[in-house]
């Protein structure tokens, strides 16, 4: 780049507001700093050929050290947005981009919804919290507690798979592939905790389980073909195929599970929730899963196993199976993913199914994404490769075992007047209201307490059959919060008279 | 974990099984002797119980040093894997998973295509080699070189959002949010480069521009309603438009780009590339551009432009506008991606439209996968902000434009019977062959010899019509390489009679 000083020198009360964010619980000084002074650039505050203050200055202006500014201001001069000049100081040297010039006329298209093909938003669907770390009492399912997170051990992962030749292996366009390490994780150290045996043909990795249930609505979602859930049940499925071309069927659920009935019966895929019924927490007994498993072989039936909560191990007496492992013929579809057991912001999942599922399923990946990322599959990789995931589990299913101990023990107190679900080893609690109580009523009163719950109502094909539920989780509520958080809630619940 | 000794120790020839993956180039040995030796007891190779060899003599044995042995070691004991008895040794401390059970029917469900509700399978795309790596000369379209990726700028980036705070940043379930910092980026750095100045609300985040394109089939792919593509033109465009209930419209192109003709008028949606028509390379000129404007305002067309090269700058003189950027009334959709500019493996790419438009595919991205995964959206977010992303660019386009010269230079001597389209800045290269040359043929021809091309027939709509053109690519191609492997080309094109 050519350069011409303008020799401008702008006043302190600019360089205080290009480092106005300047956060000292954030990323390092020197990141800051550098962020700062490209953003000033790249906007125009400074101009090419501006004089920058002394290192000196700056820090006593900003209050850094001035080792940080000098560091700052080198880094900045190697990547051409500043240039040295011997006794004279610090320039910008950098071009800026073009200035805004957006042209809009006052007649906008709006007419939009008439071209739509499918209206997501007008869909019922769990409404979550964004706020919730603002919250005191978040009773909520399925967030992220920052203090379980393995930090280290992530760390360790990133770092090994950050080398020229681990980024060669990643960076590329792997077309519709797996990170085979990936792959091989899932088969020897994942999957037989289920007791599943898959072939490496047999899984695609998906972005979380959302992703792998809505492939297979769209794979299996037929004009004219029925599609079971269950009710109540996970509500996206139920959005899922209502945007799909297939026939919904809603399925009845006990204490037991899906019931194997007639409507069962008459679907052509059904999806299910075994190990833990959501959002009920019932663990299906064996005899109704052979039972489940015979209807389905019988009618032709494809099931399709979400298992949510795949890999959490609350309880170590509990090691339940998936459904997927007394698959005989092939007709079990299994998902899973690492949103509950790791994070969920890393958004991966995996389908584990017969060869000729998955073959079609990686072709329509392929079209509509390609692939999950690689690097974030890679450091997966490394991750459980080393043991850290299985030390991971183990570790976080005694934390949140002993949260889900202590709710047990005080909702009776708390709540003498609700009747409760929960199965050992589940990661919420489904609580039945009194008859006086409405679940989104004491959700709104809840929040303004500072307690986040979730209205049960969502999960059921008729709002008005949920009325009476809420669901309680408690992955990201630590222990010391849970009881001031309870006896909240409990203080909200209308006593009934005895 | 209890522990009882079995005190059985292993062969050395157990030992040479377990560790003999060890690759000196691979990632650092500390880990793969963990990785190995954490295999070995989830598979059952090695039991609870079993005596470990000493520190020295597994050094000896694999032929590593022995401090490396001892932190392997000393770190599978803090993870519970193993355990140190004084004076008698260390032995292995964890529990194995089950052993596999696999019970397989000779039964297994075969009509599976029945229940599909789509074949992916069944649409003609670009087949991609995954094995372009090992061969001399690969002419890739949209491939990545290692040589150019900014490795320890990406590192910095990685580095800076892996503290705790930044973690709990990105690890949570963001819902259907993306990563304000790098939406602000993208506001402030990217997409004025391409002159458009969007608002917050106007964008959102995909899983590369292959998810943007299948995103906006999936919203507008209503049946009875016309979708327009550019013929030749991308072909998962085309296939995405097929497997939609939406009736496909292919569009004629001429040496200006696309032409706005009856067809065009009749669609409801069009899908176009503006600045690089793909894959012809040619630039819509300002007069073409108008036009095209003028018709879609007339006929009420939504107009998606593709801009699949966008930010890579091969040429500094060239500082094409985007369509976009004429856009009075807000018809005009626009998506770009990092996959050509950053990685392809890192899948991160984006939409620019009306806000009424961003929200309706906020709902339907949550609803089929929630959001691109929110640690890589941080971490590039970062490298941008940094001044890191604009250095790239910069620094990369110059080898890219080397590249694009030297071929250019050299097209004319090794392939004289052939016509060339090269629109400056381009990153590809489209080639008619004489008449007694096959497209396909020459590829196949090519590849024996190592040198990778692209037939061009899978961009048209009918095969027969693009059976005498190839694409060049050389995002992945050295300049030392590309003499030898355009020579090598040459010589399999027979000659016409002059």
């Amino acid at each position: 780049m050519s350069y011409n000083s303008t020799g401008h020198s702008h006043p302190d009360v600019t360089w205080q507001q290009v480092f106005k964010n300047l956060d000292r619980k954030g990323q390092a000084l020197n990141i800051q700093i550098r962020r700062s002074l490209v953003l000033a650039i790249e906007t125009g505050i400074i101009k090419k050929g501006d004089k920058l203050p002394s290192s000196r200055h700056l820090a006593g202006l900003v209050g850094v050290a001035r080792n940080t500014v000098t560091a700052a201001y080198k880094l900045l001069i190697d990547d051409g947005f500043l240039i040295s000049k011997d006794r004279s100081g610090i320039f910008v040297a950098a071009d800026i981009l073009p200035a805004p010039s957006r042209i809009i006329s006052s007649r906008q298209k709006t007419n939009w919804p008439e071209s739509f093909a499918v209206a997501p938003s007008q869909l019922r669907h769990l409404q979550k919290s964004r706020d919730w770390q603002q919250h005191s009492y978040p009773f909520l399912y399925g967030q992220f507690d920052p203090a379980i997170f393995p930090t280290n051990d992530w760390r360790e992962a990133i770092r090994a798979t950050s080398s020229v030749s681990e980024i060669s292996h990643w960076a590329g366009d792997r077309i519709d592939d797996d990170d085979p390490e990936l792959i091989e994780q899932l088969c020897v150290q994942v999957l037989p905790r289920r007791g599943i045996f898959a072939q490496r043909d047999e899984i695609l990795i998906t972005l979380g389980s959302q992703q792998a249930l809505s492939m297979l609505v769209q794979l299996f979602g037929k004009a004219g073909s029925k599609i079971g859930f269950e009710d109540p049940g996970y509500p996206d499925i139920r959005n899922m195929v209502q945007m799909s071309p297939a026939t919904e069927q809603a399925l009845a659920v006990d204490k037991k599970g899906v019931i194997p009935n007639a409507d069962f019966s008459a679907c052509s895929v059904a999806f299910l929730t075994i190990n833990k019924h959501c959002p009920t927490t019932v663990t299906m007994p064996a005899e109704r899963r052979r039972e489940v498993l015979r209807k389905a072989i019988a009618h032709d039936i494809v099931l399709i196993e979400d298992d949510y909560e795949a890999d959490m191990m609350l309880d170590e007496s509990v090691k339940p199976n998936s459904l997927k492992s007394l698959d005989q013929d092939g007709r079990i579809i299994y998902t899973g993913s690492f949103s509950k057991s790791l994070a969920p912001g890393l958004r991966i999942g995996y389908i584990v199914a017969a060869p000729d599922v998955i073959r079609e399923l990686r072709v329509l990946r392929r079209l509509i994404m390609r692939h999950p990322p690689s690097n974030n599959q890679r450091i997966l990789a490394t991750f459980i490769a080393l043991g850290h995931y299985t030390q991971h589990l183990e570790r976080n299913g005694k934390i949140l075992a002993q949260r889900a101990e202590l709710i047990r023990n005080l909702l009776p107190q708390v709540m003498p007047d609700c009747a409760f679900e929960y199965e050992k080893g589940s990661m919420s609690f489904w609580i039945r209201l009194p008859e006086n109580c409405d679940g989104q009523e004491l959700q709104k009163a809840a929040r303004n307490k500072g307690v986040l719950i979730e209205a049960g109502d969502i999960f059921f094909t008729s709002p008005e059959a949920g009325k009476r539920f809420i669901r309680l989780g408690f992955t990201s509520i630590t222990g010391t919060h849970i009881e001031t958080g309870l006896k909240t809630l409990g203080s909200l619940i209308p006593r009934t008279a005895h």
